[in-house]
């Protein structure tokens, strides 16, 4: 480690994403060789006592109760936002007014006028900036973006994406409060829009390009929970599911559906894309394999394949361990850290930034948009 | 045999379907106990020389070149319409009008106007009518819909079905003619949507219930194909891919896609239907496997069960093998002459009748109409 | 059917077996264009009044219920045989002597000897014979023999099957009598060796080329059955389960196993082959897939792929319906007869024939050996 | 981390299980509460600098290139045995004489001399001991036993375990030196019986109990190979192919089989279990999928479940993430050592001991004496 330059970082919340970002920042050494070493020099978050527990497992080095503070530090060269959406763009604003590099959770802000504001703010300092969409970095996710970068798929037909779970189905679900401000519209902006949706919409524009136009749906159909912060049953703002139709830029037709309530599926995030030339699909409850059907192949042996994506030939795997054994969910975050860093040693920008991630916050907008009006929407270019 | 009633079949077209409903009346009273045999009295088709042929191969007694004069034969108790889609209105009213039974293949008619017109005419006629929607008879899928009719499911949250293909991607394809009508809008009304949605939406009916309100998109990828009738280069004017929303009337989302430019997929029909309770899903590619979740089961050991459709007690299974031992596709149409022999028997109407694939002829006119209009439709009540 | 020629059939048996061979007599010319077509002109079986039901559902023109009279009669071509084991070699013997092509179902025999008997009979008598190994003609099965003949796998290292059902393991079944003799060793010899497992090496054998030596081990759960016959508690002397070690003539190794006591498994007959170059697998209850790997794939790409064996350029699917449709268990019955039909045409003999069968048995009887003796033992050459 | 008591890890190797077992030293606070913490104290390696360049990486205060010396320090607690097969004896029974934990790579020793001496040293010693078989500790293996230790399953019948690899088909692949000792028989004792089957037989007897006895056979494909240390070409003596049948002490029979040979498998470990009531199946490739069959489901949703195990209330699972969420192959070690800490609190050994080793070294000379004799060999009992 004695070559490599330390880079203090400064993360804000210390919930789900915080322990997936925390434990990028430790791995990334071990396994991939950067120029740079995350220290964990401080987490910040409103509850004391719960930052020291969670500083004191993740061996960081201080703890801040006000955000405010952490970005006036002078030793914090990167804040990293791992807190409910509705405090994205003032945090990062402020981040980028102070000089830091920013890592924020997805979705980038509640709407476009947010992730406008935050766009600006960061390019305007000319601070490193990237987003977490941390599924691009699934091995078999970059490994797709890559065949069809190749031209494997030919030209692309169809499109189409999915994020189902059933975690709501149970009306006694409260809304609000830790772990539950997904439920709640103020903390959260949408529902399965922002928090999956999102997640599909990045990963079809980076594999397929801009989206034009979308017509969407919506529905809750728990109309009412108790809230956790206010005690009473109130009315629920945010979208249970959403599908939507949408046309992409290069002709091809998109399918997207996400929802909470599809009893069986806990995290069943699937895209599926067809080309002239090949198709591919893949799915996130056996995320280390990409099926694959090239129709140039022998017709007698021609069929689906199961790639299982291990190999040291396959995006991020040689840093792993041999063929056959696979890597889980977080190493995904340990991807995108290691990405970031390397770029920080030759200036690149580490995909998606912020001006990338509000292309698909045009696209939720446009969702929402078409959903309330029932009708079709145009998306706004970014 | 001796016991059995003949009633006398009079088919009309040769072609795919002709081949399947001849083998259907041909197999089924060698496994199923019904009061009615099927005698092959004629087949009737425009080339005499490949009536003949196939009279010769099939079984049939004589050969009819114009379809009215089978409608007005004596000796025929049933007609069987095997044609294309333009086709069906004008002979299935005649048939209607000569007291015949009627088995009609799918879809229905060109549109609602035709469809009303046919339904008209066997309920005034009070013969027996049927619409080939063989895939409500795989044994999987008729157990699908007894578990739903069950209450297993509980309240529907989703309902959502794809009909996938790839044969027309290439631009050498010509449109009319034999085998390729369904490309030539003036024989087929519409592409994919009549041709294969049209089966989704007839399960999602039966399935789930009432469709009310749609919102569609349409697309043609090859704009132009000679034409094997003309012989000249000419628009392609029926739909090559189709997707939809729509609002079912018991509360649940649903949502549809249709294609032949699926690169990699031949006939992959599914179906997934998510309900508080449990949920399930098939596809046509498998389709004597069941995929069901039940929420009720013991945690530990709770996932995606794949029934194995076979044993006994499933749907149609005892009349076959034995459990673990699969039948085919064709195997569909001989349980719908089984279940049409049996009805006979009791006087009951078999499902799906005319007026029953009237209401899918009325979503398929509202998801065409939705297309053009680019907006929401309400589906005709019918 | 005007210009093929008549064959004549007499079936023995009218169980599970008589009806797949009689559904296959039945539907081979609707599919198949062959130069014979089979005619079903008896039934033979020792109860008259299930004769007599079997042959009005099926058609058979007449009814015997003594053996030898069906094979003395001058108007019989083909003798079928579809009695229990312990029958077939003094039917077929009788049939070879009278001149009569014969087709048996498997196994040939009870044992080497009655099976030398048999080859010796029809040989001398110079008749047309084959033995209903009917899982070769599953089109994704012949695929593999012919992928393997082309060499696409290279220099074989590992060659596995089994053959798994679970439909023995309650204590409450009998042994003996109607569907059950394949419990009762007198009239079948051996259990799951002579009926699964026969299978199984009837495949390795064409696949795979001849097996030297085998180590095997057989076990008997359930010690004591009431005999249906006696009406009294006995030992039961057939294997319930058998496995073996065994090394092919061609330097692979081989690994079979056999049970009724696998839970969950219904009739899953699967193999695998490894070589240098691919590798294929298949199991009966998908019995349309075959999966295939081929290690000259580009190693991005490569990987299991799972071939829908129903495209026309298929083993045998010409003949049947579009790509993405499959057939059933039965059509390998329909495959076996019109390959039988149309090698009549040409005097060749049809594969597996008697001799063939005969090597299967050889395997057989060195496994019972074996697991008798507790030691390897070397498999008499055929 | 304060309240936590240091344990001072020396190591000995930096090979891939270097990298594994370190890495699990660095994980296990992040995730699990233990009430002590590892501390990488040395590693070490014949090669200094290579022992340095892993010790910088991953953090070791230390290195050594005696292991001697490392032994004989006063500040290490723990000696971590990560070393070719044909040295763990002779490190394990000094670091036993020294006083040290130890916890040693599998397989145990080359054979059962060396074990029975290793077993008596640590026993001798009183020192914590284990061997890192860490298939166990997947949560799905975990869920396994689990539930065949709850009964669930019922009387077994059946156990079958395949470990298929496809590494060494090329011929240009040398024997010897790093990486590759594996092939080498001074440095590995066998081939894939003590690298591969040695899991599967460790896995079997934990859920299934003891084996009795086997019949095996070996192969070697290639029988000669460049050795890198010597630089010549010499006879391969490792077996590149075993199988083997046995009898369990619990009357089930037991199959199984490992090879480098397999064409497209990488680490296809898989087993499965038939119980009279139910049957389970697992394979490494999707390690986080237990399939399950449970005969006393209704028989009309009767099936294999799959069984996504990455739900809070599955083995180990609810220190990670949330549902839908998959962990990595390197978080079995993970495991392990959350137990082996959780167990020093306690002064309970963690599973398997040195003896629990030894009774699968046992399985594994019978196993090679076996296929030498060409005999069943009784296992001797541990």
């Amino acid at each position: 480690m004695s070559g490599k330059k330390p880079i203090n970082i400064g993360i804000v919340g210390y919930g789900f994403m915080g322990r997936t970002h925390s434990n990028a920042y430790k791995r990334v050494c071990d396994f991939f060789d950067v120029p740079y070493r995350p220290v964990l020099k401080a987490v910040c978050g409103r509850s004391e006592a719960q930052a020291k527990e969670f500083a004191e497992r993740w061996g960081y080095e201080s703890v801040e109760t006000d955000w405010r503070a952490l970005v006036a530090r002078k030793d914090i060269d990167a804040i990293d936002i791992c807190t409910p959406n509705n405090t994205h763009a003032e945090i990062a604003i402020a981040a980028a007014a102070a000089g830091k590099m920013i890592l924020c959770e997805k979705p980038l802000a509640m709407n476009m006028v947010e992730g406008q504001a935050m766009v600006d703010a960061v390019e305007k300092a000319g601070v490193p900036n990237t987003v977490w969409y941390n599924y691009r970095r699934v091995p078999a996710v970059t490994l797709a973006q890559n065949l069809i970068a190749a031209g494997r798929l030919g030209k692309i037909y169809h499109y189409r994406a999915q994020f189902l779970q059933d975690w709501t189905i149970s009306t006694d679900l409260p809304q609000g409060g830790t772990g539950l401000w997904r439920l709640d519209a103020a903390a959260a902006g949408s529902g399965v829009t922002g928090d999956l949706l999102a997640h599909c919409i990045d990963t079809a524009l980076w594999l397929n390009g801009a989206i034009n136009s979308v017509s969407a749906m919506t529905e809750t159909f728990v109309k009412e929970r108790k809230h956790t912060l206010t005690g009473k049953v109130e009315p629920v703002k945010i979208d249970d599911a959403c599908a939507f139709l949408c046309r992409f830029e290069n002709g091809s037709l998109g399918l997207f559906e996400s929802t909470r309530y599809a009893r069986g599926h806990k995290a069943l995030y699937t895209f599926e894309v067809n080309g002239e030339k090949a198709s591919l699909r893949w799915d996130l409850h056996d995320l280390h394999r990409l099926q694959y059907f090239d129709h140039a192949d022998d017709s007698l042996v021609r069929g689906w394949k199961s790639i299982h994506v291990t190999d040291g030939d396959m995006p991020y795997m040689k840093s792993w361990w041999v063929p056959g054994l696979q890597i889980g969910y977080e190493h995904t975050f340990v991807h995108h850290v290691a990405d970031f860093l390397a770029n920080l040693g030759t200036g690149a920008q580490t995909s998606p930034t912020f001006r990338e991630a509000l292309a698909t916050q045009a696209v939720c907008d446009a969702v929402l948009d078409s959903a309330d009006a029932r009708k079709w929407e145009t998306v706004v270019p970014v």
